[in-house]
This record gives structure tokens, sequence and C-alpha cells, in this order.
């Protein structure tokens, strides 16, 4: 037998383990598993944009889908398993205690959310990050020089100044924070204690304001003006951080029996979810790679010489080594995509919940089955017919920041528009405008990209969106006048994570290597229809338009 | 037995005819008939707002109604009517051949929504009822400043030009034009020869330009600069107008035949039905009258020595006699109202026509009842859920233009716009935001009224949105912080019709002491909350802001 990697994916809703053939990529066997009390919609408040998730919906669900993935392999390969990444949405971080352990873990703590993970959407930060882009302003350097200029309240120093300054009991037994992405190898490897923790450059860089030319965090100075409550926060973290091909320790004893494989693996350190994606998706230099799903998150890869002094900005980050070690990472994202389809969804489907689901004359089987035939069919049902519709300069118009904005120029305050509304306006044609508007933020992050001198020459699609959303793709293709790959992997996060679990368990020297020897390569392109381009192109000064005055009017 | 009056009430779908008894305004009977061709959605074009109506639909439903209503009367309460009124949609007009025929009644255009009544609401002359403004502005005097300074889309002239341009086939046989409710009384009373043809001063006066001031119609000179084809038009109108309390004939013996009537039956004037509706509510001076249905239609009604020469912009006009005789009528109103409501109703309906009508497993009878059940419910059941959002400033927030904006300041092109939006916005949320841009549409108009020192003492609504909906009216007193009442009378503009019938057969004087006799009070007043009311005045300014920008850039 061969030698097998396992990558870890956790996504918005699942986690998803990957064994993968170390020798040509080829996927050996996978399994998912839906964090069960996010899926019961506990510790979230979505009026308030509160999203947390409960540690013990990672674990379980790593055992599980481990066991399961292995259970499905062919007998013999958990032994030949030799290597083990993960990556995670990010910035997801939690509080940890002295010990390392993360609060909710704690009985006392158990049921609180300010305890928890807070998920990469959760926007409860708002004040905070206006906060720190207010102090960062006054301090030199710029600490936000390097996360495009804007610093987000997704992010981790915002989040945890909120839930401290909300918290008072949560505030007295917090030391510090750790990252989804560094908890998990952490965890696995027996090395959850603060000191031991090895920490990820892609989240450090990308959302912790690390930089090495201001050696590591901003001083405690910064943070004690942002919040007191920070004040000390910093020397309970870290000055290092590492790629993602550095080697955090074996797997320890309890998780090696816990997860079925042999405690020899190599766990290599973790990254954001897009990162490992990108790198799945055999990104190169002039590749401008979209993970598609509930948001988009977008990787180029620059080498040093190209990028030299170059700050890009309102993208989310420009950080050594975070995709490809040896390469300037430059990530950007909508914070809302697939997500504001889910949202129509939703409106769409309260006649549906809220007045079938209570007509006395069905059963609930049947009430049961229609619900969740309409939930399934909705989406595909209106780009069908949205399709069908002619493109004009004159139809709805929508703005997609019903989720705030990521990038360009981050601002979680600004919210969603839909105008040119008449009484025709049906609901493919609202969809449609919908689809239009998340196109738009896309052309918005690479126009920013192509305005600061970052070539741009191919498009790669991965995630949910770009596989199973042909009207969505499409429309991108139009709206960008650029042809889209969509990658022939179905699991890229997960795929990339465990190309790079074959770098930390020594079978390749470095992550292009991997890549050329796993790659599974491309499995539709889309062309854009130039002419439909040219109406976009009008349209999409619209949507500018539309943009500013909301930013400008918030409501 | 008595004497007996009816009030035939042309609305939107349907026909109504009332009973009544003369001497008390007590209901006798009523029936209402729908339009069936206009129910079968034929010579309609949603998307380019086409709505047309066929005069077969017009006459059917005339018969059917008032044959209906006499045979659910009490013996012999036929041979006692002595009133017939008739009030309309308008402007509704059609065109006319030589001999006064509707050229959709001559079989060559039977089939031609060009030779149909062109419905208040139809919108496809836009460029027209620009043209109007732009001409209007070379000429002195300006002769749409009795109707508000701007000439919308929605009314007669624009309307003519527009099918006259579109369709050389129509043009060619054309010869005047007709209101609906001009037309009503001259088919029954056998005048329909364009030289007959008794014409309302409501219907004139608010839409046609006409005032006595200028000798009537403007001049052809101002016709022919709109457009070539209207050259020569207005030597086969009129002259003279005549207000309700106006009688235009006995009932011709073949209409008394049809309409199981004695031929003695005097036939009165028309008018728009919001005149009639405000004189049914018990319209006086300080009163402001809305008629809340599809779209709402205000009325005033303002004595000589107030009104003076003081003209106010932006309204539907000013005209002498148009409600009561002897007063000036003022209208204004907004030209998207419960139409808003079933727009996002029908957006809400997708799924259950396109998804769960076309599921395998439920029989085509179920189908139907769910479908039904959920049209039924859904308007009442968004109305429940939303009315326990707590009222604040920061929520959605919707321009109600939809449908256009026909007061103040008509401008058909403007387009409805919600924002705000996030991915918690649900379906009573967004709801809750139309409902309240409707309401920032009436404060909109009466605010335009105190502006131009028309003083507003009480609010009285009729028609089915302000009976039917209590959230939807308790959301306009606190937004309006006045009181409103609801008349007891549920079909106000028959009744006001039946009104002007008893006035028109002699049985009164003059409207006035018709109302005092016949007046039949209010059945329910709503009062504001006036802590929220502090709070939508603060999201009214946002509601013109957001107003200014999609007026400013049309989508």
């Amino acid at each position: 037998m061969g030698k097998y990697v396992i990558g870890i994916d956790y996504g918005t809703d699942s986690c998803r383990a990957l064994v993968v053939d170390a020798a040509n990529g080829k996927e050996v066997a996978t399994a998912v598993k839906y964090y069960p009390r996010w899926a019961a919609g506990k510790y979230c408040d979505p009026q308030k944009n509160q999203y947390r998730q409960h540690p013990l919906d990672y674990i379980e669900t790593l055992e599980a889908s481990v066991r399961e993935a292995l259970d499905d392999s062919p007998a013999g390969t958990a032994q030949n398993v030799v290597g083990m990444s993960f990556d995670t949405t990010g910035s997801t971080p939690a509080l940890i205690d002295e010990e390392g352990n993360v609060l909710a873990l704690r009985p006392e703590f158990s049921e609180n959310p300010n305890a928890m993970f807070v998920l990469w959407k959760d926007h409860t930060a708002v004040a905070e990050a206006a906060r720190i882009n207010e102090v960062a302003r006054q301090f030199s350097p710029d600490y936000t020089s390097y996360v495009g200029g804007i610093y987000s309240s997704e992010w981790v120093w915002a989040k945890t100044a909120h839930v401290l300054r909300q918290d008072k009991d949560v505030a007295r037994n917090a030391y510090s924070w750790v990252e989804h992405c560094d908890w998990m190898p952490a965890l696995v490897a027996g090395r959850t204690s603060p000191g031991k923790i090895v920490r990820s450059r892609c989240a450090a860089g990308h959302k912790a304001m690390w930089h090495e030319s201001w050696g590591g965090l901003p001083p405690d100075a910064f943070f004690s003006a942002i919040a007191p409550e920070l004040q000390g926060f910093r020397e309970h973290l870290f000055r290092r951080t590492f790629t993602g091909d550095t080697k955090v320790g074996d797997l320890a004893p309890e998780w090696a029996r816990r997860l079925g494989l042999p405690p020899s693996v190599a766990v290599g350190v973790g990254a954001f979810d897009c990162h490992c994606g990108a790198v799945g998706a055999e990104i190169k230099p002039k590749t401008f790679v979209r993970i598609i799903g509930t948001s988009t998150c977008d990787i180029m890869v620059v080498p040093y010489e190209i990028m030299a002094d170059r700050l890009i900005p309102g993208i989310c980050g420009q950080v050594d080594g975070s995709a490809i070690p040896g390469m300037v990472g430059l990530e950007a994202g909508q914070s809302g995509f697939g997500d504001i389809y889910a949202w129509f969804k939703k409106v769409l489907a309260y006649p549906v919940e809220r007045i079938v689901g209570e007509l006395p004359f069905i059963n609930d089987d049947l009430k049961h089955k229609i619900l969740s035939e309409t939930l399934e069919n909705l989406i595909p049902r209106l780009s069908a017919d949205a399709a069908k519709i002619p493109t004009t300069a004159s139809g709805a118009l929508a703005v997609d920041w019903m989720n705030g904005r990521r990038t360009p120029d981050a601002n979680q305050r600004v919210k969603g528009t839909i105008t040119g509304l008449n009484l025709g306006s049906d609901a493919p044609l609202v969809f449609k405008a919908l689809v239009e508007a998340t196109a738009f933020g896309s052309k918005a992050i690479v126009d920013r990209f192509l305005d600061s001198g970052i070539a741009i020459e191919e498009v790669i699609g991965i995630g949910g969106v770009a596989q199973k959303s042909p009207f969505v793709m499409q429309t991108m293709a139009d709206v960008l006048g650029m042809p889209i790959k969509i990658a022939a992997v179905e699991q890229a996060c997960a795929f990339g994570a465990a190309m790079f679990a074959a770098v930390v368990a020594g079978v390749y020297g470095k992550v292009e290597d991997a890549q050329q020897a796993m790659g599974q390569g491309f499995a539709k392109e889309y062309f854009p229809d130039m002419g439909k381009h040219k109406v976009y192109l009008e349209l999409f000064e619209k949507y500018r338009d539309l943009g500013r005055f909301t930013e400008n009017h918030l409501f």
C-alpha cells in the first residue's frame, strides 16, 4: 500500500474528512458531519448577527467524520496515513483560559455563547472594529496596513474586545485567544496550553495584525488604547507564526486512539479554508481563485519581486506565506454570496412554512415533504426562470451587502438594497438582480486588484456555488468579462489541506511539488458573453452609485 | 313603498350595483360582478405596465350586477327606482369613432388593446406625459396649473397620444375620446354620439386640462405641439362640463329593458370613484378622505373663499365642483398602495405556484386548495407577524414607488426600492417596511396640503384596505400622527353615486342635503401612538433621502 494523507476541512456548517492518496491525489474516501448544536440554531441570533459555535460541535464531528472516512477506505488505509492538516473558517476565534481550555468546555460556561468560537460571519463587534480603526489612525506604523487598511468586525481582535466588554464573567477567566485553525492541530497534537500552540501565519497575518516588520503583534499600548479589557492580552499570545508546510507535532496518543490512526501521523499547521482551497485548486501567480459558498474568499499569490513594497488598500490582507510558502498571499472576499440567495429563499419560503405548514387538512408528513421539496428546488427553479429574462440596463438592481461588505474596503454597517422594482418585478427578476449584485461585488474586488497593478489572467472557482450554480457562474463570467474555470476536485479546501499534510509528512519537499503531483485539473469553463458584459458595465456604474448612496445613508 | 336610487361603481376589477333607500340611505341590496376578460389577464402586459379593459366587460357586468341586486331587493323595488348614477376609475379613456362607438366594439378592433379602455394604472404613456409637460412649459397659460403642474402618464391626453402614435389603424378610425365615467351614463341614456355625450366636470377638470378660465380645453395648437396625431381632436370634444348633480337624461328604453328598470329613471352625470366615495363618506371642508385600495385616491373640498387663487403644486388637480358642486375639489393619491402588498404577495407565492404547484405526489385539487389558502391568508399572516416587530429607526426601509408616483409631484418613471436589508430581514420585516413606505407616501401628500395652507382636521378612510387591514391603518395613523376614522358604509363609492342619483332624481336639492339624510357615519377610529410617531418622523426623513436618490438615479 502507498501513503495516505488526511485533509480536514471545517466549514460553516460541517466538518469534512478527506482521505487522499499522497502519490497522485486520488480521493480514497470522504465523510462529512454537520455540527449538531449549530444545526439546531443554538447560540445564534440572526437579528443581531450573532453566530457562535460550540467547540464540542468541532470535536464530535472530527471524530465522526475521520472514523467514517477511514471505515469507507480500503482495509489498511488508516495504518498508512502519514499526515493530517486542517483548514477552518476564519477569523473564528475563542477565548481560552490559562490552561488552554476553550472556555465553553468548562462546565460553568458550557452554554455561554461568549465562551464559544465566534464564527467568521458574526458581526456583533462592529463598534469594536470601528474603535480599532480609530486607534490605528493614531499609531505609527498603521498596524492595519497589511490587512487592507481597515480592520473588520469579522476579525479576531474586534471579536475578542467585544466579548470581553460584553461579559465580565468570561473576561475574568480569559487568558488568551485561539483561532479555530490553530486550536484543531493543537488539540490533536496535545499542544493546547497557551505557550505551546503553534500559530498559523495565515490566521495571524490576515486577521490579527501580525507582521514581521513590527516584530509580530502590535504593542500592548495599541491594544490598551482599543479597550482596557485587552490590556496584557498580547503577552499571552505569540511572537512567531508558521506556514502550512510546518509540522506541529505527531498525533497525541489519546487522539490517535479516538481517530483510529497511528500516533506517527504528522500534524500540520492549520490555515484558513480559502487559502487551503486555493492551494487545492492549483493556485499560481496571476490566477484569481475564488472559494464561492455562503460568502466568497478570494486568493492570489504574488512572487516577492512583483509584490515589492506594494500595499493594496481595502482587501483582507497580504501575508507572506499565507497560501503558498515563499510567496505573498493576498486575500479578499465578499461577506455575503450564497447566503444572499439563501436569505431570499428563506423570505420566499415564508408562506410554505407559515401557512402551508399550518393547514389543518394536510398531515405532518406531507407538510414536511412539501417544505423540503420547496427548499431543495427553489434556487434551481429561480435560476432557470431568471436565466430566461433578458439582460437590460433598466431592470431591478441590487447591492449585495446584506451581510455587510468585506472587500473592497470593509464596512460591516452597510446593508443590502434592491431598487428598480415595479409591480411586474417577479421573484425570478429579483433573484436575477441578487445574482447580478453578487457578481458586481466580485467585479469590485477584481477591479481593486487590477487597479493596484496585480495582473489577473484567469479565474478559478471552487466551492458549492461554483460547482452547483451554472446560472450564477455564467452571470459572474458575463459581469467580469473573463472566463472562469471550475476546479475538478469537489472538496478543494480539504484537498489543499491534504496537500499540506503530504508536505508536512515529507512526501514532497514543497507545496508546488504536491500541487504538481496531486492536482486534479478542471471540470468546466464558463466563457463570458461580451454583449451582456457591455450591458453589465453600464449597470455596474449604477451599482456603484447605489452602493455609495446606501453607504452614506445607513438605515 | 319609498323611492330608491342605484349607485353603480366601476372599480379596477369589478362592477358593483348598490340599491339604496333614498330617504335614509339604508342599503337595500348590492351585487358585484368581476370583469371576465380582465380576470383572465387579457389585453394586459404587467412587464410593460400595460393595462387595458374591454368595453364588453363593463356592459356585461353592468347588466348582471343591476339585475342581481334588483332580484335581491324586495318585490316592487325596481319600479320605484328614480335615479341612477355612475362612478368609475379614472382617467380610463377609450377612443371612439365618429358614431360614438368605442373602437373595440367594432368587429375589426375587438381584440386590439389599443381600441379598449386604457385603465388608470396603465403606464405605457410615460414618454407622452413627458412631452406634454415639456410643451406645457412653452405655453402661457400653463395648462397643467390646475392639475398640480405636472401632467401624468395616467391621464387621458397622454394615453390618447400614446395609442394614436402606436397604432395607425386605430388612429385612422379614432374621432374622439371618452372617459369611462362619461361613457356609462351616455350609453344607458342613449347619448353616445360625440356631440351628445354629457361630460363630467370631475374627469375633464382633473385629467383633461379643462378649465373655465381658458375657455375649456387648451387650444388645438397646444395639442398639435404635443403630437401631430392629436391635431384636430379638440374640435370633436367639448366646451362645457357638468357636475354630478346634473341629469344626463332618462334611461333609454333598450337599457330600461336590459336592466329591468322603468324608463323614467333619471341618469346622472358620472364622476370618478374617489370623488363619489368622498361624498359617500361624508366629506366636508378640513376633512381628508382617502379611498384606499390597490392605489389611493385622496380628496378634499375647499370653499371658494378659502381656496381663492391658491394653486397647489404637484397634486392631481383642483377642480370647481369635482366632488361637491359649489366647492373646489382637490385630488391627490398614491399610484401604488394595496397593489404593493399584492406585489409582495405574488413574489412570496412563487414557490407555492411554481414548486408546490408542480409536485408529482399531490393531486390538483389539493394543490389548488393549498394555493388558494396561501393567497387568502398571506397578507393577514404577514400583518400579524409584522405587528410584533418593534418600530425602530434602523430596520428595513422602502420607497413605495413600485407603480410610479402620482402625488406629490407625479413621476411615473420612479420605481420602488427596499434598503436596510440584512440576512435576518425576514418576510414580515420586509412587509412592515412596505406598509411603512405606503404610510410615508401618505404623509408626503398630507404634508403637501398642509404646506399649501389647506388645513386638515380629520382623516377618513374608505375602501378595501381601510376596512380590512388594521395593521396598515394603525401604521398610517402612527406615521401621520393623526386619528383616522373608517366610514361605516362599506361601498362608499357606489353609495356616493347613489347620493348623486338622489339629487339628480330631485329627492334632494343639493348633495349636502343628501349626505345629511343618507349618511351612515363611522365604524371605527384608529388613534396614533405618538411614541412610534416620533420614530417615524426620523424614518420619514430617511425615506425622503432614499426617494430623492432613486428619483435622481433611475434604474
